[in-house]
């Protein structure tokens, strides 16, 4: 019996403990918390950081990461209602608790009113802004 | 009376408190402190670089962020005075008193001499590394 | 004597002592940690990755420095066996203590087996967790 727990725990170890967990571990109380920008517009850009969201939240489980995610210069495309493929996926993750913003300057410049944004996206007047303070909060960012 | 304060609270918060500061907001005494990389040499890259410095200075007011920009491998071009157009705004961003840093593995690799730089241009041997000790010090990296 | 030494300071000032190190400075006790991403898989963008970690080794000296490479999406290109060329300079990375992480993710969405990659390669079922774990724990993060 220990030879078998100690076997599965070998196998968990394969399938799940490959990446050694920084002190203290992401919890449902603490999660990790990530900011991501977007700041490209072409579709492999968009779909890459789109994937990337979603192995985040396969790797850590939905409830142990909280995820925002600012789109900001030609990224803003990311939350265009017009762009219905990339829409479908952006609900899917907000279905998972991940949050969108956009970027206030980035709409100011290329024209683009609120209502040309998906449902539930947050508008802030910097971007980049955004992305440090909750940086300095202590999130992690990425740009993939 | 009380009610106008709080129409114009309300419009203020729209305005400018869209983003929520991580504590302590920063101040003129203890301003944030950004350092930007720049490492592709085309003028989209070169022009989203310094217009996200420009984000950046209007948002926080140039009094409370602290920005050091360090261009490396091909972002060097940034600080190449033969580059008219964009000495101007570098020149215009070092007046609100934005750093420039020129990276010497990248001056060295291309052959660039320090007065083929635009004015008040520090050299670091490895732009990479200036990053890395600025970072560790507590400064929020970005790369546009 | 004094003017000596101090023309030797100054000397030594411009050589070395250009960029200002954080405390505490790095040391072989304590190196600096630095995890790297690399997910482009174009030539330049991999041997651009390569060569900034040349320099990081070169201006912290390889045991004050600990460094991780982590390849994903098509950055995953830099660690496979077949690219002889790039396969030598990861060797030579590797001599000098730099590890290099591969994507497991990443692997099953290429079809690349682990018998294709490197020797001495680690493999985690998610790079950008990785990358996230191990700047949770203090890594500086770049993505070259």
């Amino acid at each position: 019996m220990k030879r078998l727990l100690m076997v599965l725990g070998l196998v968990s170890t394969l399938a799940y403990g490959d990446i050694r967990f920084a002190q203290p571990e992401p919890s449902i109380e603490k999660p990790r918390e990530v900011v991501m920008g977007i700041s490209h517009g072409d579709d492999e850009s968009i779909h890459h950081g789109l994937s990337t969201a979603n192995n985040v939240l396969k790797f850590y489980g939905p409830e142990k990461i909280h995820l925002r995610i600012v789109a900001y210069y030609h990224g803003i495309r990311t939350l265009l209602k017009s762009e219905k493929e990339i829409a479908v996926r952006v609900r899917a993750l907000q279905q998972y608790g991940v949050e969108f913003v956009a970027c206030g300057n980035t709409m100011e410049t290329k024209k683009i009113t609120p209502d040309q944004l998906d449902d539930d996206v947050e508008i802030v007047s910097a971007g980049i802004a955004e992305v440090i303070e909750r940086a300095t909060e202590g999130a992690f960012y990425i740009q993939p």
